[in-house]
């Protein structure tokens, strides 16, 4: 802590020592400790009543002041008989912060600095401090990669509830993966097995179907996404407009009622409104050194399994054939077809099986 | 319930009042009130032993007759100290359901009409009124999302349960979501996380690999569906065919044996026994106004990427070369190749990285 | 047993009794078994206390030795009181094992054999029978569809925390499936919604993304998979390659740094180093009778919707036009593009839905 000397002698504000490995604290916590500084104390250490006590700290209370923080080793058998331990957070005055950390030493067995201490130098120059009680689960350590999956499923237990508070449906929320900046609406049905990643904003009525994944992305009222969809950053699903399976949009705006809905992706593209996007659709935005834009018009008609090479526009009303390679600009209203032309071999197939079947 | 007065005052039938908000009550328990009645009863009221009672209704028996429904307020110390309390679902006997019905008033401090005051009537009358007791899993209420999803978790958990009694195999069963109305058969294998939605029926022996999405979808004997597929309604798989990964079929019957692998959509079609489709197959089936069906034939082989312009029609044992785009019939055992020429240029792709690297 | 009564004869080893239903037993635990014997026990049974010991057999004790095993209905009173039940595993010194099973005898009211007759007559021969108590889940028996879920959960949860003690991080171990022989490396990642299958590989710091299924792959360092990936037997992704979603990969070999973005099918082929695969890209390695290679380059681009019709070989440095069908080999740095013409008519598709519009 001393390595902020500096801004801890500027005394302005409360100092407020929070751990990485308390992930799930929550600021209504630190703002009740806050608070009892706001009220008189000069320190605020936060406690926890232990399910079982065995190897924490423990919070040494007297009439409702907080006289001092034990080792579990050091603590008498009295005082191991409390439940009350310490979480580990704490918070001091601002005015008083840099002096009783200043008389923090180590003079003790391991030669080591214990910031509890401040607790018993803050009671000797008779300033007060109390604590705070915390949820066990709040304040829950990670020390390892197990407790981290805990601290998250608890986190995750946390965003779901608050989500289905807010007005979504989760059909299965122990199967929705939530951002913790996730924008939920009200009445969005979020069906099973959903991940939402960060920058995830989902307006009112849309619908994320099972099997979606979405970061970065909008999704307008009255859309619907999934199953088996990926939203990328920049993915803008404007009202009423519809991604199906197995599509990936990245960096692109789908206009309202426009239609994506199989095995397609649109990078770097507009889709204009009411435009419908055939299965297989592929928006060709790379060439190996930069990303090119695809603009498709509202209206527009795009037949299935085509390559769309950008930069190309594709005009209002447009009409693309099955199966075309589109490299070139489309007019509003015109067909546009780029494909090879059909040939058949009457009986090849025929002698095409025959001769493997001999091989 | 009087808004249903002419259909009650036929009294031809037992009355059941049952609550939108009890989604989890079973068929049995209704058919367990009636029997009551059947049994001389007037009117049966349905409770459950709560593990907290506090602010639920209690059923107040005496001698093994309920004689009253009391609100937890207006309950006596004795009276709370009773754990049976009020479910909602309530019966009576068609002949007095409307008399009973009448006799309720809004005499009271809310003037208001409960439903619940019928039991003391009916024992004014000299009827029998009975209780009947459920899990108080199974009437729990729905009040907000989070009891809503935690009603589908019980549900999920009943048809899982009765899936595997019934003889299927889900591998992580709390990863599946079943619809009400799934027909799974024995020795079926489902893997981790599938979802079946409605009208699905999978028989004896079929295979839903993990991440698979089901509606509205016939699976036969012997059948392998997924990981990554989704059937759409009018699916109808035949017995040992193969839906793979990253498929889509909807409205279409895939015949025995045939193969659909990979990265495909097969709409508005049937595909022959035995017939393979080559990964990234497209039946492009809509035109922007109509559907149109494609046939393929027994046998036939679909070359990868290949695009069918329905509607068309592939014939028995034909061959079709990949990256085509078919528009028109290819005969049985016939060879279709539609195409565009390779051509090729010496060092451009060098000439362009150069080019790039300069810029 | 006495079916194998020559290998038993032999003498030469412990004989250990486990049973096919109860698949959770850990090999400590048989080692343990094997312990007493070499500590001089005859015979060794395996016990659990059991949370309702209610109809399980009981181990009977008497100064640290074990004297018989009683079937529930057998039990007296006071040995009912103990919860120290059979688990069923069992084992012999080889020396005597032969010996004691032909002193079992049909001698009771089911004229059946009971293996656990051995302890008592193996006290009766004054040898000493001990009893090791396993943990109850470690012991559980399947003896329905549920009950063997329930066992493969235990197992997953065995597995997930192996994982995440040997440094990979699962962020929802729960939603994770783990075959027994995963190899999974430190620094892993492991998103949430992932199968992996048998003969799985993971190097260390390499990424799977959510919704990814594996099987029979390697995963090496740096590189990242998914979401929405299929590896199947034989793929083989590189340090710092990348395969994104809705794409599979089969017996290939994607080599550092590559690149197979989104819906592409890459089977029975070499990704050279650093090449790019662009959205789309098939290989199309079947003809109905042999699969057959495609071979890219080093360096590479295959443009969007690519069909390689194999055997195909495509030099490095090569570049392939979008939408192409490639059936004859490309020079090392050479463009190749084999595609449609475009052509238009303007205002046909205004017309077409005219037409529509009247009909």
């Amino acid at each position: 802590m001393l390595a902020a000397r500096d801004d801890i002698a500027r005394g302005t504000d409360d100092v407020l020592v929070v751990y990485a490995d308390i992930p799930l604290i929550k600021g209504a916590t630190l703002a009740a400790m806050r608070s009892e500084l706001a009220r008189g104390a000069r320190v605020v250490a936060l406690g926890f009543r232990a399910a079982d006590p065995t190897g924490y700290g423990r919070l040494i209370e007297c009439d409702g002041r907080l006289v001092a923080i034990r080792e579990h080793k050091d603590a008498s058998v009295e005082e191991r008989a409390s439940a009350l331990c310490n979480a580990g957070p704490i918070a001091f005055s601002g005015a008083e912060a840099l002096s009783l950390l200043e008389a923090v030493t180590p003079d003790n067995a391991q030669k080591e600095y214990y910031l509890t201490d401040i607790v018993e130098i803050a009671n000797a120059r008779g300033f007060i401090a109390r604590s705070l009680t915390a949820d066990e689960k709040e304040v829950m350590g990670v020390n390892d990669r197990a407790q981290l999956a805990a601290a998250e499923a608890a986190l995750q237990d946390r965003l779901r509830r608050r989500a289905m508070a807010e007005g979504a449906t989760l059909v299965a929320p122990e199967t929705v993966t939530l951002s913790f900046d996730a924008r939920i609406g009200r009445d969005v049905l979020i069906e099973p097995n959903v991940v939402i990643g960060r920058g995830v904003t989902i307006e009112d009525g849309a619908v994320i179907r099972a099997f979606s994944h979405l970061e970065g992305a909008r999704v307008a009222s009255g859309a619907s996404v999934g199953p088996f969809a990926r939203l990328r950053p920049g993915a803008d699903i404007a009202a009423n407009a519809k991604i199906g399976n197995f599509v990936e949009i990245k960096q692109a705006a789908i206009e309202p009622g426009a239609k994506v809905n199989h095995l397609s992706y649109i990078g770097d593209a507009r889709v204009g409104a009411g435009a419908n996007i055939g299965a297989g659709t592929i928006t060709c935005n790379y060439d190996g050194f930069s990303k090119h834009k695809t603009d498709i018009g509202a209206g527009a008609f795009i037949g299935s399994n085509t390559a769309l090479v950008a930069p190309v526009t594709i005009g209002e009303g447009a009409y693309v054939g099955s199966g075309s390679v589109i490299t070139k600009p489309v007019d509003a209203d015109a067909l546009a077809v780029a494909r090879g032309r059909q040939e058949a071999r009457a009986g090849w197939a025929k002698a095409f099986r025959a001769k493997h079947k001999k091989g």
